[in-house]
């Protein structure tokens, strides 16, 4: 028996750690985990493409439903192919009446995140092509993901309200019908493109942990469901969403534009971290940020609020004085949480709302992964001791 | 603006992907993600460690409950420790009533792979350490996961039966308490031996695809239930969970000892795979394998019933004889469904029962990384166009 030992050599900007076994390298900073041709991203130049179109275009000029489709099936629909996408979409929102029973079972205790994990595992037993892993499955049941998690999410709102689930409307747009099934009333179309282009800006981007979760989960083989579980479980983590509702908090704290200068530079001074600046893979101004930053002072117009949308502004040209030149540049959640706050949508939904639009991401990884299968199974060192004499419990 | 670019020699015995962006690992296979002290495997001689202690040893003089111990505390217990820690499991297994009613609607079509993920999720909303990640209320949120993940596993089993729950019973040990959980009544010491011993050989095998989803996981700063769903959702897939079933229901089809051989012997010389042979780390006879054909042998006397054992004698000695030479051997899957038949367990809770184990490794792995933190976030290589330029619908 035989096996071939190769020797790789790979380069990281991150840290490593030696260990009796090797090199760890940590977090696994700049480790290639796979080829990709879903986004990609000049973190240096602060540019983003979805399928290779530049994310300004298409925050430009196109939506949801149109950029779904993209990111699944690799280029932009004709108007029939557009139609029949989003009918299959409308079509599929509604739950199941075991699911709903479960959210409502569950909201009036659970953070919605929590359940929007069990809600989609109790889904996967109502899907047809539960396992079925083949593209065409996997592709049905990534447009049913898709078009259910709005539900789970305003249901989630709903009850732990005392309110009644609010059914979907086919008539609505993806995001339109999210809010009316929220706040029971058709929005205006300025809170709808604030929900849109949100989910248009958050549906991919690489391999953050989510998207690694759901990888290193689909790699056993699993069903698409239970990678979407563990892509919900990890989004979960302030670390990786969170960062919009902390960064809106901060807004609040500040109170008032003038305040902001002073409030920034005494945490700096103090080295403490600023939210939503700075980015693993950014180091220049995140491109979404940019596109965002209009939305919300257009939806701070709209909403006759420009109160946070103005300290935002002071907070950012602190961040461009004085800490760009590290890099450190204003991220999409500097500017996401305010849209979400003057939507008036309560914080813990904000790392869900995320959710709905990753999913898409989530599941194109998934099945791209699939195309170029192999198991996940890294390595730990062992640095413990061996062979430890097991002592019978009389004599310890 | 600088950043320190680090080259790092990686050695692998698995497949290497050149990409345009520098080698791939492909599933990371021997790339190390941490360091840890909570068990080591000596593939090519086939040794399994516990915190240092020879699996040999922990499964002859050992049980769940302490070897559990030893696993979240690095050490095993005194008398008194082990006492207030087998309480401390006993009194957590109990499930709130709605998380009973959760698993109560979803039973009846869902799988109950999908309903412990729900359930998990659902559970997380009444541990009242939920939001801490500290050492110490993550250890106690191990200890409620480890009592109630068999309380779950019943009642899924009960209700798509159409059967009541059955509460959990304090006086009984971990095992015994699942199998009258199941089945309605207090198993007999073989029976339970056979479920106890089966829990201490899973209960830790370093960084597994589950294992690395639980870390990806928990890296977000999630909390621990969150990381555990990961878990859960990723050994449902049929590469990890899932082979002790697929090699049980070989037996089945080889139907008796005097068929096996030719059965073997014909598949082999059609290139077919041999389910419960070989593994990715060992190269040698899995020492949990040899370990628990005892305790089969042992459980099919105890039954009455030693068709399958003897089926599965012959198939080994095939697989000795014609496969240990490439270093593929018996795994503990090629044994352990023939005890999971013989208990009168349905297949579909074979890998259930297997994150009943694993539960307490992916705790404590999470618990260990989190003391060496890092946000896992690996790189995709693109490899598709740039620019493309936005052609409006009407012109597509």
């Amino acid at each position: 028996m035989s096996e071939t030992v190769t020797k790789v050599e790979i380069t990281t900007t991150g840290k490593v750690i030696q260990s009796p076994c090797g090199p760890i390298i940590h977090g696994l900073e700049d480790v290639l985990v796979k080829t990709t041709a879903i986004s990609d991203i000049d973190g240096r130049k602060g540019i983003l493409w979805y399928r290779g179109y530049n994310i300004n275009d298409l925050a430009k000029y196109s939506n949801f439903e149109e950029t779904a489709y993209l990111i699944f099936n690799g280029r932009l629909p004709t108007r029939t192919e557009l139609e029949s996408f989003k009918s299959m979409l409308a079509k599929e929102r509604d739950l199941p009446d075991e699911v709903v029973s479960t959210i409502r079972v569950l909201a009036p205790r659970a953070h919605p995140m929590h359940v929007l994990e069990a809600a989609v595992a109790g889904l996967a037993a109502f899907d047809p092509d539960i396992n079925d892993n083949s593209p065409e499955a996997n592709f049905r049941k990534a447009v049913r993901l898709t078009a259910k998690l709005p539900s789970i999410i305003a249901a989630h709102y709903r009850f732990s309200r005392k309110l009644d689930y609010i059914r979907p409307k086919e008539s609505l747009a993806h995001s339109a019908n999210f809010l009316y099934m929220m706040f029971g009333q058709e929005p205006d179309s300025t809170s709808a493109k604030a929900i849109d282009l949100y989910l248009v800006l958050h549906i991919d981007h690489e391999v953050p942990a989510s998207t690694f979760a759901t990888l290193v989960s689909i790699s056993t083989w699993t069903d698409l469901y239970s990678a979407i579980v563990s892509g919900i479980a990890t989004l979960k983590g302030p670390l990786h969403g969170g960062a919009n509702e902390a960064a809106m908090k901060q807004y609040l704290e500040i109170g008032s534009p003038e305040k902001a200068r002073p409030y920034v530079e005494k945490l700096l001074g103090e080295g403490k971290r600023l939210m939503g600046v700075g980015h693993r893979v950014y180091k220049a101004y995140d491109p979404r940020a940019k596109i965002y930053k209009e939305l919300v002072r257009e939806l701070s117009q709209s909403k006759g609020n420009m109160t946070y949308y103005n300290i935002a502004s002071e907070v950012e040209a602190v961040v461009l004085e004085k800490l760009a030149s590290k890099g450190l540049y204003p991220n999409i959640d500097f500017w996401s949480g305010i849209a979400m706050y003057l939507l008036g949508i309560p914080y813990e939904y904000y790392t869900p709302i995320f959710a709905m639009s990753r999913v898409v991401g989530w599941s194109a990884h998934a099945m791209e992964y699939l195309n170029q299968h192999r198991l996940f199974r890294p390595r730990a060192c062992y640095v413990g001791p061996h062979d430890v004499p097991y002592v019978p419990i009389e004599k310890r």
